[in-house]
């Protein structure tokens, strides 16, 4: 693609830097931009500096938060013997807009991948640890994702944690409430006929 | 959606505001520039900014150009008795890339619209018939999407320029190469069977 203005070439090779937006997407992005008022794109960039010169992260719980103790940490009235471990903050806005869980979370900030060059020391694991020698907390909950990475981040922890005599628990896996099983993927199918619950268990509570 | 942070939740919404962009994406472009140099950022606004206060467009074609004359309508090799009528800098960059079209363009900044308010007067159409009237141009290209509005505004053009006894064309339209009949639309089919051309016009000169 040539373009026939460098302005319009750099921002359009700056946006394809993002993820999932290609060169079309990041064209069609900037000729948007030339068609409204400047005080649109100036708002648009504005908000992108503050966000990545001024945010921070919650002292706690290492979520994105702009106070050094976010709001869910400063909540007294949530329950402290719950911990729910996290990947970031998209999995805490997931489960919180579910209003199913009460507790407090811990956001590890990644998970262990090798491939991608992400080992143990990259997480948020000491201060991890340094919640549960506390004591307060009763039950862990790894809700990450259903990957292999998020497998072995979920084992890792587990062996850290295993001298502390804490009972560890992780988000239920199987079929997906209104799907169809015809169209489900045979491994979670098979799991979910292995890992079987009592019937009783699995009546829906809503 | 809640967020835990004030200035994630703002470039959330400004991300948001460009076209084809959600919640949910938005929030994964925010949360992958804080993953990367703070340079990035820096980039990426600057180069929007940029864009939008110092860009400018041809003074000969009105298509987006850093200088007064557009590379294209500065190169003395082209044309000049081909003027190629397109919507905007996109379709330049398309019909510049099959290499096909050796002439000038004309970028008309729209089409006819009344759903979308823009009308004749919101379009490059003066400086097209002054173009006309220098008497150097012999042929008129349509070059339009293939849309009713688009139609409506060839349409329009073409009443314009009827009293100086030029030339027009429009591209050509129906079956795309490599496209299989059974799949093509049945308009397009039924106008390509209308349209016929003789054979030996169909024949591929590549």
């Amino acid at each position: 693609m040539e373009f026939s203005s460098k302005l319009l070439e750099n921002a359009v090779s700056e946006i394809t830097q993002l993820p999932g937006i290609g060169k079309r997407t990041a064209l069609r992005l900037a000729l948007h931009l030339l068609k409204l008022p400047k005080e649109n794109t100036t708002d648009l960039t504005q908000s992108l500096n503050d966000l990545r010169e001024q945010i921070n992260f919650c002292t706690s719980c290492h979520n994105l938060s702009d106070v050094p103790l976010c709001e869910i940490c400063a909540n007294p009235k949530r329950d402290g013997s719950l911990l729910c471990v996290v990947e970031d903050i998209r999995d805490v806005i997931a489960i919180e807009s579910t209003d199913q869980f009460k507790g407090y979370y811990h956001v590890l900030g990644g998970i262990i991948s090798p491939i991608d060059g992400v080992g143990p020391q990259d997480l948020n694991l000491e201060t991890l640890e340094e919640k549960v020698k506390k004591g307060e907390i009763k039950e862990i909950i790894f809700a990450l994702s259903a990957t292999m990475e998020a497998d072995t981040t979920n084992f890792y922890i587990y062996k850290i944690l295993a001298p502390y005599n804490i009972s560890t628990s992780a988000i239920a896996r199987g079929i997906p409430v209104g799907d169809e099983l015809e169209y489900t993927d045979e491994i979670t199918l098979g799991r979910s006929i292995l890992k079987r619950v009592p019937y009783e268990n699995s009546i829906s509570d809503k």
